[in-house]
């Protein structure tokens, strides 16, 4: 049972989201790393740079290796990244004609980041769908009381009578503009990492390019040129979540305060009390405020990561890990939340423009 | 299998720590509710507010309780907070006459917020042996390896010659500031939450002050006026931990910049590389820097939830949830890596001064 | 004489940037609200809401317009925001005819937000044709040192050896791609506000959207949907910005690195110790990681300030104002010290690789 | 003209304050380096380390030297630091005899970090009489209004009656524990910073803790070991003002709240709007909630900033300087804001508790 709220046995069922789970788990990256491994020794083969038969034996391996997870963790510890032990591990499964030729001119930083990469791609296919069901979704709150009034408010005083729609508007523009955002990113962001030991792809001379190519194709992510010291890529990326967070706390917020004056919106779902049976707390709404905060202080520790000293810093890339999973959780529990806040609009604004 | 890296089924072999993990736990968490709610009926049973009877009945299934997991995630989806659902089916293990009686005048706040407090005084107990057991081993490096030189470096160039001592008294000295910071707050920080629906014990009548007073005895911690909105205690709380962290991710930062000289240390115990076997990384002292970024960061997070509304403000409130465990989490593995660090120097500095 | 760092009297040797400090000054703002008074006018006379005559009186009094700032410091302090006191002062400049026509229709925001766009769009055309400076200089080092060797570090290790241009590749390509999300960002990111009081345009009933085209085109600004409580371009913005300073402390903490090591860089125009004659510190390397930890940290604020409650949040516009001018300078100030980092590389790298 | 909010010409109107930015200002910062150079001349005479002629014509030249700024500035650009040229120019005006013994056995840290701590202190005594102050105008605010009935919110809904003194002791409880927190920290916490060129006084011989017991004694500060890469001392002080920041945010963002439902408070002196002449802005209230939000972020800096690698960081220490001095003009600011926004209170509450 883990201490974190994203996954904690409790609070995961406010703050967690079982899709985005699954596919950051580390099962989800142990299949992603194997996966590397065999795409790797598949492209190497073509390329004449190991034997056909190792390459067989090696994705063979891969596509049913179960790790010593123990060794794995008590590895970690010691060497700092998974990939000696898990290297290790394979080569003792794959006999000992094929050991050498896996994870062939490759270094941890090649198998982790790459393994990253696959990951966040489906996630980031299943986050970009959710921002259309939510837009869509507001769409539909449009249609059904969009042309009702509700009092706009400025620096927390009411002002003047603004239509439903006008305060809609603000919570479905942004989404549509970070979904764009997302799928500009998308074009080359989902990039290959594969630069063996300083980035050089040193052992594999004058097939260096040929195989990067191969293997990003067979891995259905960009080819780049190995970026394992440049990390503006994750930045960015972690940048587009975190305003999709704050644009679903300022939905949060403002459903909340609509909750607290009470006489223009109707919610169903709310929450419990434990010493007031009267109440009805505007419960999601108030965690999308709190991901939106959340979210929005991790940021600075991708940025602060950006500051990968020389060929790989241990310290920067370990902060990315402490950081990155929890930024993706934070922005999936916040549209699973938004869609069902949305959802559980069953009033908005009222009949007539009120005067102030 | 969780993404969080503190307790990930292999990257905790890094950044885990297995001692606070299970004091800071969902178990433990359930244990001290429980313990909160016993309390409060004895106490209550003490001042005549509720029957002996209900309170032995409470306080016996409270010792034992084993709630049902699935509901309590489910509840706390819909209420963003666990105790309702966890006191219904407290509630249906107590039988009806007791039924009434328990959480009596409380809040939800009161059980979580304690429960809180009571795990973090069991941690800041654990991290305040650990800080001294790590002062105590600097002395032992001082003690073997004080009188040498070492180059002194200032703005990263070499300045003049120091002593090994002058080095380690700049990772020692702010340990034991530290240690006091802590064991000041420890005087009065570890308090009671007990206020009721709004703070006011409005239920309790003459009795509250007396009541309050009795359970914060049982359990141990300080008797306070209720503190649901003042969040200043947590914020200093974490403040302690990330004070530790920059101090101990300083002493990480001197450990790599030695290793990459490496000219005046000797390690025992580095990590090993998938890709070049003479290299021996300093992997726990990278891991330091790391878990002081991050907790810097996280800091950032416990000041704002200070900004809690009202008399009791989920966003704020939630927004603690995602922070603090990871802090003191990050904290605990700080402490357990520096002291396995300290103990792996096994040479520091130089025989004599050399010249610039 | 001020104590921010940027601009302070002495620290802006180091840390400032006259050209940035100029285009984001406060007498650039006032020049921009005016502005945005101006092409108010003109464009509403154009559409026939107000008289010809009240359009020119306005556009040459705000061309010459000179604000009493001691009542408008004092006006910000009641109002909060500078613009009520400005437009007073202006309709005692223009007389009692035009007086009612300026500001028509337009609230405090359209002015601030619209003219903190004109100054960003300025200051982004400065960073794009450093950052192009910039790339171009690394190309030149490559030019000159790129064939050499140098040891490649990996966890703060010797490793293998690299060539200066795959050090030198790491440091130039990440800017390529954050010039291209500058330029992305410019599309339509430097975009008019103009909403008035909600954000309705209430009071031009049909010619909204023709007036605030008009506008746009007369400031050269992109034409949007008032966005005053939509704050994702700004907080992207910001991000490209912090992206920017990420790569730049990269840059600046490897030249440090080389710097300590001793063996593969010369600089000049190190600077001097007040103790030790014989230092050559590189504090512009340095300063280039201060600020990107500074930069880091300040997209935290920008997140945060996105939970813009209702039509318009005072608190989280307030907190732009605090943050953004800072995250601006700070990129203008690592620009500028990077290119005179770069030019100050007189040797970069060994003849030969040398075995490990 | 700065952009800083703190000190711009007409945001300062609502963000600075005068008697702090005074006391921080870089002609403070003068003031106070020469001090450190004269009580450093008079203690190291007073030893027998300089002649008493040059320790009397360096604290006469200290009492009134006015240095050539711009020259500071050039020279700040180039040594990262102001005090060499700074030093250079005093021993310009104090003549070739006491020119050798100026700055005799310091460095560049022991001035700029003591002329910090100076500073610290004079604005600590300051910010600690207005949190008095302040809680004491909270003890009016209490007699005044306290036994009226207000609504009790929790989750942004109304939960059950409260009376003001609830309220109104959430806003001052914190306070009374920070003003103890400040008291705590200035036993020892404002201390000389004195170490010289690597930490170790080597220049000073058996004379170094006498000298350093005098400097302190004489400028009013903790005698302390030199503590220039130990920088715990200031993340503290930083995290203490930020609690400060963080209740102030609470009592703002509850202002803000009453102001917006309307029925519970009376304001004097809201703030104007440019489009609706209507309106009452809670401005002071909102920017306390700004201020909060900005001081969380800023105190991830000085956490970072405690990685102060080897003997001297300049990468840390330059953060500091970027990041501090916001920190401290944000909470002189919110303690004057809030001393006004309480004073401003005319009503609160209401006569007799009202049903839920």
């Amino acid at each position: 049972m883990t201490v974190s709220a994203f996954e904690h046995p409790f609070l995961s069922g406010l703050l967690g989201d079982e899709e985005v789970s699954r596919l950051l788990s580390p099962e989800a990256e142990i299949t992603a790393m194997l996966a590397f491994e065999a795409a790797l020794a598949t492209a190497q083969a073509k390329s004449g740079l190991i034997p056909d038969a190792s390459a067989q034996a090696i994705a063979a391996a891969c596509a049913s290796f179960s790790p010593d997870i123990a060794k794995l963790k008590q590895a970690t510890g010691r060497d700092g990244v998974v990939v000696p032990e898990l290297v290790r591990q394979l080569r003792g499964a794959i006999g000992v004609e094929a050991a050498p030729h896996i994870h062939f001119g490759a270094t941890s930083q090649d198998v982790i980041d790459t393994a990253l990469m696959l990951r966040l791609k489906s996630v980031a296919a299943l986050l970009a769908g959710r921002l259309q069901d939510l837009a869509e979704r507001f769409g539909e709150v449009d249609r059904a009381h969009g042309s009702r009034a509700m009092m706009g408010h400025t620096r927390m005083q009411a002002a003047l009578p603004i239509k439903v729609s006008d305060r809609v508007d603000a919570w479905r523009h942004p989404l549509i503009r970070q979904k764009h955002l997302l799928a500009a990113f998308a074009e080359d962001g989902f990039a290959l990492q594969f630069g063996g030991a300083v980035g050089t792809l040193e052992k594999l001379g004058d097939h260096a390019a040929q195989v990067r190519a191969m293997v990003a194709a067979e891995l259905g992510l960009a080819d780049a040129p190995q970026w394992q010291s440049q990390r503006s890529r994750l930045a960015e990326f972690a940048g587009i979540l975190a305003t999709i967070s704050g644009s679903l706390g300022k939905f949060g917020q403002d459903i909340a305060l609509l909750a607290q004056m009470g006489d223009e919106i109707t919610l169903s779902g709310g929450g419990a009390s434990s010493a007031m049976a009267h109440k009805q707390n505007p419960v999601a709404a108030e965690a999308l405020v709190a991901l939106s905060r959340y979210t929005a202080v991790q940021l600075s520790g991708m940025q602060l990561a950006m500051v990968h000293e020389q060929e790989r810093s241990g310290a920067a890339w370990t902060l990315e890990w402490l950081v990155l999973p929890h930024i993706v959780m934070a922005a999936g529990a916040g549209l699973r939340l938004a869609g069902e806040l949305a959802f559980n609009i069953t009033a908005l604004g009222r009949d007539a423009p009120r005067d102030i």
